[in-house]
């Protein structure tokens, strides 16, 4: 069987995690070619990847002039998802993009319509529903471990900022996009239902110097969420977090409540003279989801071989951008705001 | 050194807690009566505790008439607390009272007057407070170790429904208040600060045959706060909670995170042919604030014998009062309230 | 119901863990007389228990011409336990006397006979038997929860070592004694079974001063034992041990295991820029079994009080003692010793 | 560059393990043939691989005079370990060699002694070296986090006996050799000295049909090890463990004390009506260590590749064997035996 061949859009750090993840543990796929308007970090991947000169691009046109592949895999910044899936789309390439997915359901609506049209793979970059505790606690909760769902909290905190370009939260929807759309989709998910309503605070705390550029900016927040199914839903943001990265979910249910993930990066334990147990601790989303981008990535080409549809799907995107939104509208005007 | 004579008023489970404290481990204090309106319960705690029958009653007004003591424990339910407490301060009698301390900021308000008129010691039951997990956080929190608090989460799910007079959340102030009272405490204290604006969301999802009585009753809610000095607080609550009695806190801050409490009852693990890793959990609060119960009690004995001010006072009682109304006045609104 | 007089026969470390223990928190009992050897810590404790200057004692036969009581506390050093015992029991002295029991199995024996002949109470203070972990990890035994035990694993290292006097391993046997009876008899009481062969090694890591002077002391040592049912054990010994107080357990059985104990002194836990899970380890035997002390000394009351047998007998005494000898013959020849 | 091409050497559970890694996950190897006495599993395993049928071998000498590749990894049962060693290496093969090497130093000197002189590769399978926990927890102790080692102790239990040819622990060594040679290596790993006398004694609690064959059959053992550098091992031993697997070491330290690997397989814990806390337990070795297995054959391809000594070499198998068969002899004797 020909491997599918991929073409990295874009090659910062997610674009490396998906592209080293392709590199050593996809063997039905080939990086074939990268993509990144800076094109040094195009050349570093390139190089990492054993990729060919003339397979490195700078311009998102010449990808699709002069370089022949199956599917791309978008990292770059969220303005230019939409944009990058249609013309891809159109040439009947497969789309993996990173979430979140595009800045306004608009745009999600369209890269949707797209690619139904042209029949090509479209998959959102949730990797969590890939990770073995995240799943697992989702089978748990169908099976009726814990009774119906009464409360889904999410954790979402993480070390770095996204780039400059999403401190605009009028253009990028700020972090509760970039850093919490992973835990709107949780809750989304493990409550299996819609958003309903929404209220959320954010603040700035720790980022004065950004807040004088940018006066919406925030860096820590939190969100009350009621769903269609009358679940309730509370999801904290920080970053930047200075203790490390920080993904956990709390499921209430009738009977029972479930908890998944951990702060724990290994299970070594130490106590020495400082009169501690100290153990190592989540440092990297890179190192906490390793195992679950290999799955994703995967499960991504899996579905391009059998004509799968993917197991987060643009619906799965959309309806995540969409409370984003409303959470950020929310933030503004100071009341919940109805979806 | 005489022993602080004291009289249960209340003889219910929370009364019970208290008086096997006494009884057992506060050397420097004596039960000498017993309270309750069920007289049946009174005379149990009665004979537990070796007391005389002359010195168990049914009527309060017979208790000050009759008895002589130094200080009451009250733990009856919350619409009694501003009447029996006003009765004994005028007496030059101490004041020791359950949480919450009354239904409205009016009658917290005369409580605290009519103590500090006749000089006597009011201290409401906040016992986490006296907790060493607690107590240890708060003094982590005020050493800096995880630098500023931005979030400050409390969860409060206990197994058991309080009393049937507290369905009627106009009368009571329902769950938030009997069951939650502890958490608005908590992320007031580990917050150090006030409360400023309350969004609360409740529904009823197990309790359908109360609710055919009373509408507003619920049995989960969230609870979304920010503070005077823009601190964020998440509670939950959830009660009847099937799977035990969950207590903890966990303070998102500048530079770490600090966890509270645990749903372990003891370090006890077992594995067996049924491949699950497996430990005792927190059934109860009398188990699990045990120690808490005792320091809190000791403390209020030592309190009298010494003119001290409490750590837990009236106003202490009174702020968490009043941001149990604004939360339930969210719920029934939808909105925000500011306080 | 008049209170069960007391006389702390030593004031030392373990002499002020039951001293506070008798005076908060075991209502029918009370300390009426302070004995030790060194004036000033009996003078120390009388005065913080509330001991009138008479009932201070520095010679152990002034103890009982003096003061009238109906109980002895034993905490002085090993080799003084036989004596003390014998004079009290014969004077109808109830006897709680500290682990180890004594130094040889003679003086166990005569212990017991003494006490058995006088009809006083004789309880060794193997305090684990009564901490919640450690007592419902015997009763899940006991059920069958793990099958039929295979291998005990028992750890014991203690931050502070024993007084000089325990330095002289054939005079006192050594740490194995001071430190680790409480192993030896863990491991004995949750095999259900006596010891039939000892192998053990130890070795002098970090106190060469010691060595100079004593020459066979050790500071660190693994056993190995086999009892007669057949289950395994295996015991270490680390003290002084630079990390703190270590007790655990861990029993293996036919069909699952068992684990008691924790190196967590509660349930605290932070995160900070150190980028490191960090919670707080016991340091101390005191605070590890806060609880256990008291449930053993109520325990001892209630034996005297209501005519029972206790707990933890003589002949547990003197099989733990008779296990280390074994232990410490062992370490010397180097071959397993048949007991 | 040409990939790496390698014959699996037995198609059983280790041979599929290392199968699936190659597989997915060592993008710089492939395997190109298959070997199995049992020629349905060897087919099994080769159409799972996509290896042609001309390619599949249930006779030895057939796989080298029919088949060309670079490097054999050999799973099968240990006492064919040294003959298939000593065939490949004559002909320039790399060698990865599964636990135990061999029956004998004898053989495990004669691996050693062909694969130098051929100037070829063998890497011995102790994977746990490869487990990030493992290998975190090597570093800290030899960076002096926890002083010098005093005690290490490691816990080997399987779920699974190995083949009917292991019963016979004259012939095989038995399950210290099969289940335990891991902690065996990693006492001697962690404590960075070699065996100088070892006390063990065994015995057969849940086989007893296993027994009426094999009377020397042991399936629950504990080990008392004194190393050179007077670092005491202990080890245990249970298989079948009807609970789980369960590896777990733990090193005391002149400094503190570190613990190595858990139970848990995952991160998820639910609490239910149950009213107990419940957590996933590590089932099979191929979960806990499927990490460490990808590091440990991406390694042996690195070392074939660029020409590396391995990090597992012949010496550390050797040292293993000669270990086990003391232990052996010690249970058969009842004595410590020096090395």
């Amino acid at each position: 069987m020909d491997k599918i061949r991929v073409c990295l859009v874009g090659a910062g750090r997610a674009g490396e995690v998906h592209g080293d993840v392709y590199f050593l543990s996809v063997p039905d796929a080939a990086i074939t070619a990268v993509f990144d308007t800076d094109i040094a970090k195009a050349k570093n991947l390139a190089e990492k990847y054993q990729i060919s000169e003339k397979s490195i691009f700078e311009k998102f046109e010449d990808v699709l002039s002069y370089a022949t592949f199956d599917a791309i895999v978008i990292t770059t910044p969220t303005f230019t998802h939409c944009q990058y899936t249609k013309i891809a789309a159109r040439q009947k390439i497969h789309v993996f993009c990173e979430k979140p997915m595009a800045i306004t359901e608009k745009e999600c609506n369209e890269m949707i319509d797209i690619c139904r049209k042209e029949n090509v793979i479209l998959q959102i970059g949730f990797m969590r529903r890939f990770d073995a505790g995240f799943s697992q606690a989702k089978q748990m909760i169908e099976s009726g471990e814990i009774g119906e769902p009464l409360i889904v909290k999410s954790v979402g905190r993480g070390p770095g900022l996204p780039g400059r370009w999403a401190f605009d939260i009028k253009n990028s929807n700020g972090n509760l996009a970039e850093v919490n759309s992973h835990d709107f989709d949780s809750v989304r998910w493990l409550s299996s239902s819609e958003y309903k309503k929404i209220y959320a605070v954010a603040k700035n705390s720790k980022s004065s110097e950004i807040g004088m550029e940018y006066p919406l900016f925030y860096d820590n927040a939190t969100v009350s969420a009621t769903m269609k199914n009358e679940v309730f839903g509370l999801i904290d943001s920080v970053c930047p977090c200075d203790y490390g990265y920080d993904a956990r979910c709390e499921v209430v249910g009738t009977m029972g409540v479930l908890f998944i993930g951990s702060i724990r990066e290994c299970t070594t334990v130490t106590c020495t003279r400082k009169k501690q147990i100290v153990m190592p601790q989540v440092l990297s989303w890179k190192k906490r989801f390793h195992d679950a981008y290999i799955a994703e990535d995967r499960h991504f080409i899996d579905c391009i071989i059998n004509g799968k549809e993917p197991g987060v799907t643009g619906d799965d995107g959309k309806k995540t951008v969409a409370a984003v939104v409303a959470a950020n509208e929310s933030i503004l005007k100071g009341i919940p705001i109805e979806l």
